[in-house]
């Protein structure tokens, strides 16, 4: 059993919490939040101990392993600590907003090459984006030639969210990017990016941030993916991709809770409603990435997707916000 | 948190004592099996104890409730030493495969109306069958005219299980009444039914047993329920429940473990296989019975499926038995 | 192209004369209806005669070929005359509702055994059916153990139609009782039948008829098969079969007019109705039983579903009701 | 009864003759075509005259109406003949390549204002595309946020295609275009376009042109809409719409010729194939839409789509076709 420290527990904290201490392969020793409260509330439920600080938590001898699931800015320093206190890390997406703190952050996780760092690219492992990519990569579809990213959450979140989170495309988007490096199997090397504001415009121009998006990525092999994003599907978290290539086409669709439909004579077949949100739709998801992390971890392999991914898909986002201010396909960075 | 002795350590026995462990709700505080070894490792896993009796383990202090998943010839016994010890008591069906031991069984019970006693029909709480029933109580499809079950294992259990467990009709349909009765939302009164050996007729001529049948019940209002059954359906577990009313439809499909779809030359719009069988099925189901009966206890309301409905399921079964040699339909035993 | 005579210009008549005038292979050259202004209007229609009598209509030197869609009283008078003038004929089912006229016309069909004589089970066509029979002759579902029809007419029909149709299972299930015997793929030798008055039981009663019923089949090696039927499905015309072999399964389910799905808020994934009635559902059938008489008449081959396939669905429904009498499975005779 | 001259016999002429001379609305009077023999078959068929000019068809007193179906480079000359004989005409699309060509024709159509002009946008008459437009229309699914076209040809048409055909953008996306305006409900102002050549780069690279596409367009209100495109779909002809609105989202899906899913131990429900191609697919949207045309010519309403869509159609290719060589949003002519 590996023993983690989590550091943060607000939404994403407290369900990672929940699974920490559910699997039998991992056990939650320490949690730390700037917020006691919420801190001392996870350790109790679970049996675990509050920390004083996030270098105790990190540090404490009953901990094998750390989880970051704290605010944007405190992640790139989370990361630092565990590195060099030796314990593997896996943090939460984006690592920072900031390509430059991203960059430092890299140096000390390049000096610490025996440490295993993860970044939370969760979708990864949904297990039906996982048998698409699967089936591109035993060469059941042939060669790709195009992708379909269709990613829209079930409404608009609270205002505060929005100040802290970076912006759609380093906040919503960088998971679609993410995926797009999957679907693709090979680097983008150029995007194009619309972004705009059309379901609370008044918000999104008041605050200078997008709730809608269109996207083109372009591989230098010339494979095209495309993604859509939107803030606020009334019908529910809308999560699909599609693959399509040379000698076939694989669809990862949503799911529900269950499978019932309803026909009657004015609405026929109507079926149960989509899974709500990410911490439904994605909670198997969770519980891989854990679980692969937790494996890289005992084969001392590196994890996978690693501190590498998620500068990659922060500088397609950088990219992306080029292009929308540009107007232009623009070239994705090294 | 309501703290279990867990009798029976078998299949069945270890995946609810993984569920106790799991559930907020729940603990496992004590197990016992006719098989030391067994117990001893369940309770290692979870961190309970080994009983050295029934008795033992159903009367310890530390113990809220009792969970019966050991061989169906025990379960009477067991329910009485619990019932007798003042512990709630949830039993897996069927109660026993004799009517007249249930009966026996039920003085007892009646004997001490304060103690709750649930039996384990899990299918009644699958998300997609309850929004089912959900549907016709609220009259979303009218009053039920006529109602088909699909229920399809999906491969034949060793020789051993079959000697054990009482005939097709005692072990495997026993559920599809249950549901029937469900379904139905009124009492069956005839049943008509056939079956036959179709997947392995060898085996099953020797040992006097059937791998399929197909079953009518009609109540006394005249509306209609058809069961279908098959112990091998090569292409996985098949459970699916259908209700036609005069104001509309509901069918309860099965699952998939994804949603992916797969376009290619030859195979158009293949999915990923159907859950392989009851324990990924039914999993939710398993849980959410056991959470029923935890609210019903603390609530001290009398669970639901309760003895009765144990007793109805068997005395279908014995009817249906009837059918099969006489070729008639025939009433059931009120 | 094959010249037909049609006799009977009723609903089903003017269906098949836009058919017989539409398809390249096919013309309609005379028309005889005992309304002669209903003969009158569909000769115009499509520029055919009308004839002053079957005799006329089926003798005149144009037609290569015979349609009987009249009322069902005639289908053996007509069937008689046509074979008498040497004409191949495809008649609507059934050939009548008595056994003894059946069998009567009978002699005279085996008495011109070189005259094609094809009975009106089109379902037998419908592409999705004759995908599963398809696949079941070719052993992609192994042996078949059991088969499930479902079967439900989207409204009552008016009180004169119940009057001439002979009762539900002559008039409605006799399609399903012909299905069957494909799905089963040999011949049943023994039925159990229940009949209901569940949708309006006031008109039923009064005219001694049933509107829902479930049977089951079973073949001398046990083969099992399942059919329910209702007049009244409120969201439309179902119309499903289910194969199940010691391989596999398919399912021909229903079909819509258009794939379109909705997702709002209340009602997620509503998708478009049903097809009405068989005339949308089961229009392409009636082509391709045509395009498959006038194939046999050609190839000079005997058709199919022939004369024999009409009794042997009349038997079923003769032993099904002498079933629903006595509530015993029944023996269909030979 | 509408009489019409069809002009032009190959793949789409016949395909129109076949249901020009099938539909009760229609008939089919006189045929032309280039290649006599073709022109002479297609009349024969159908009991039609064959023309000897263009000319002396649309102008025969037999004909009210006029359906071009010949080579593009033809389509803007023989729209000019039959309004300068004041005969309605619907045309299959493109107009023309050039877009000088196709302003001069529309000062011959506008000079003739009382002449009925329909471009032959079939896809709009799609019953699922068309169910789609109508909630929109009815606000079913609220104010339009986004919209996702999918096109994606079967196979890579011969090579003698391509080099009549205009390019990609101009002669398979031009369908896309005019959906777009539909889906879009308002016009699009901007479009941003990648093409590529992944299905047979050699040959693409060879005639200088396109097998693959990704498109963006935006409205002046920043709505937004995506098309994919591919020459070589080896799974079937794909054909999807899809729009996401305030208060929902509709999917037009694809059709397939029944509904049998096959469930085995290999292949977990495969399904029928897609319908082959667009004549397969788009069948009822060809009849549909000469029915359209039938009705506006005698109501003497102006057709839709009309000439200008089908100018507008061609403007979004050329745009999209800058945007492919600037690699920059591209603004639309008005």
């Amino acid at each position: 059993m590996i023993r983690f420290a989590l550091l943060g527990c607000g939404r994403i904290g407290v369900m990672h919490a929940g699974i920490l201490a559910r699997l039998a392969e991992t056990g939650l020793a320490r949690v730390y939040d700037i917020d006691e409260a919420a801190a001392a509330a996870v350790a109790k439920r679970h049996g675990a101990a509050a920390a004083a600080s996030p270098a105790a938590a990190v540090e404490a001898a009953d901990v094998d392993a750390v989880l970051v699931a704290s605010a944007t800015p405190t992640h790139a320093d989370f990361i630092e600590i565990a590195v060099r206190a030796g314990k593997p890390v896996l943090c939460e997406k984006p690592i920072d907003l900031d390509v430059g703190r991203v960059r430092a952050c890299q140096e000390v996780v390049d000096a610490h090459p025996e440490v295993p760092v993860q970044i939370g690219f969760n979708r990864r492992f949904d297990p039906g984006h996982a048998a698409a990519f699967a089936a591109l990569a035993a060469g059941e579809i042939g060669e790709l030639l195009h992708a379909v990213i269709t990613s829209r959450d079930p409404g608009m979140p609270p205002r505060a969210y929005y100040e802290a989170a970076g912006g759609l495309l380093r906040d919503m988007t960088i998971h679609d990017f993410d995926l797009a490096r999957c679907c693709l199997g090979e680097e983008p090397a150029e995007v194009f990016a619309v972004a705009g504001r059309l379901c609370d415009p008044a918000l999104m121009a008041e605050i200078d941030d997008h709730d809608s998006a269109m996207v083109i990525l372009r591989t230098a092999g010339g494979k095209l993916c495309h993604i859509n994003n939107t803030r606020a599907a009334v019908y529910g978290y809308d999560q699909r991709i599609e693959l399509h290539g040379d000698r076939g086409m694989v669809i990862s669709d949503n799911n529900r809770g269950h499978n019932l439909a309803k026909y009657t004579k004015d609405a026929t077949a109507s079926r149960a409603p989509l899974q709500h949100f990410f911490i439904d739709r994605y909670l198997r998801s969770y519980e891989l990435e854990i679980l692969a992390f937790v494996a890289a971890v005992k084969e001392k392999r590196p994890p996978s997707p690693g501190f590498a991914d998620g500068l990659r898909a922060l500088l397609l986002a950088e990219a992306a916000y080029r292009s929308v201010k540009s107007g232009k396909i623009e070239q994705i960075e090294a």
